[in-house]
């Protein structure tokens, strides 16, 4: 199947261009945070955002700051769960974790420094009215927060989310889903022009693509090899987590995982936006990836 | 010597109001915050920012969310630098450090939690225009960001700043003084009114106060005791840190306080606020404390 790889080229030579150092002194902190951004990987999050530009009729490049500070953020939110403390990873998109790297301390900083510098691109050089680019960062600090990112990373690590099916779709509504859902709703509260229905519909779409983007994480995480996956597969049972394939084994994974890409699918198509042809793609990438 | 107690106490009441968590699975990460959160000092950020407010005759409450977003960040900074992997303290403000009373993971979590929280909260809550609370997000972004706060500490635990006094007072300027500085010009860039040569000279007297802050910091983490400190004193010799004290002696640290207090109360006077009572209240308890 087909992928975007235009908006992803463009989303990988932005990202290569940003520099956050302004100094000798922090040149290996910049080296630690750019190691880990420029690692490579599909970048679904920036392409969904620049697809949905092009889905309501805004020119994509008008959205690559957002877009990258998307990036920065789910770069940072893999370094800290990869440290020691957390899931002990020491493998990230095919090389050696920043913790594994650079050490513990400069990666939780990386972390940090990502995560502030997100914010500092996005609210000094995303193009628009300053009322809708303070609400799309109101709404990606959200999404990013304890009813966010770090909520679901807290439910996993602590392992107290609800017991059941429902506890797990929350779980991953927080932690990985509010941030893919924001990559598609901050576009169009940045755009500031859609009908708040229309909104609805695009959040109804997002909100399903995350959890599909979640299910086949998991399956892959079975299923998948260390080299295709670019870190340890078979981590989530090492570390005792809850998945959808421990809850509902992996035929029952792959149902729900169909499922959901045709709820997806449906929703897009509700949405009716201009022109949905790339995230169509970006959807069935998501179902259908091997990695 | 008399502080704004008042403002403390304004401060102090909306901090223990704010809540982050919306349901039972995140309460004990919320816990895990608002336990180092709330575990009192002198807040003197948030009362620098309402004093400022005062001083150019805007309301002091109307900047209380920008206030409680300086406290959060401040206590994340606090919550990071103690974990193990950077100065492994175990005691602050007086009681256990986070990750002592909740473990390392949870602390990792709290710290980004509360980052994440004080950009949610200043984006969403803050009044004022929007282009006004877009700038001053901007500012706190990048204060706090590598050429600032997170930079700061990098250059404290790589031990990667240039030589000489200079170097130290580069550190320190990234590493407490930007965000020092931020309390004063963000309530300038959110009340929008002010002439670019009174930012000015506010930009210096905040700059300086950040100076004399740290000076006196490392003074008394030399001659004061746990009991009055709250945390471990002498914990700078034990990591073997450059401070004023080890570059000048104690007594060459203590001109310098002198002369630095001189500089900023000068500064403070160019600035030529409405009512700079308290913002001068705050420079003499700076530069006199005992704790």
């Amino acid at each position: 199947m087909s992928y975007p790889e235009d908006l992803r080229a463009q989303v990988e030579r932005y990202l290569e261009a940003l520099r956050f150092s302004e100094e000798a002194g922090t040149a290996k902190l910049e080296e630690a945070m750019r190691y880990s951004l420029l690692a490579g990987g599909k970048r679904v999050r920036p392409v969904l955002a620049l697809a949905t530009a092009a889905a309501i009729g805004v020119e994509p490049s008008s959205m690559l700051p957002f877009a990258a500070a998307l990036e920065l953020i789910h770069t940072y939110s893999l370094i800290h769960d990869d440290l020691p403390a957390m899931d002990d990873d020491d493998l990230r998109r095919g090389r050696p974790t920043c913790h594994v790297a650079f050490g513990e301390d400069v990666a939780i900083l990386a972390g940090d420094g990502l995560y502030a510098e997100a914010f500092k691109h996005l609210l000094t050089d995303q193009p628009g009215e300053s009322a809708n680019v303070l609400r799309a960062a109101a709404e990606l600090a959200s999404a990013t927060g304890v009813s966010g990112m770090v909520g679901g990373q807290y439910l996993d690590v602590a392992a107290s989310a609800p017991a059941g099916a429902e506890g797990l779709r929350h779980l991953h509504a927080l932690k990985t889903g509010r941030l893919i859902r924001a990559s598609v709703e901050c576009v169009l509260l940045l755009d500031g022009s859609q009908e708040p229905a229309t909104i609805v519909y695009f959040n109804n779409f997002a909100s399903e693509l995350g959890v599909l983007f979640q299910i086949v994480d998991d399956i892959l995480d079975v299923t998948g090899s260390q080299e295709a996956l670019g870190k340890a597969s078979g981590s989530d049972e090492r570390l005792g987590k809850r998945t959808y394939v421990t809850e509902f084994g992996l035929d029952g994974a792959r149902k729900l995982a169909k499922e959901s890409h045709a709820r997806a699918s449906d929703a897009l198509n509700s949405a009716a936006p201009h022109d949905p042809g790339q995230l169509h793609q970006i959807t069935d990438f998501i179902a259908y990836r091997s990695h």
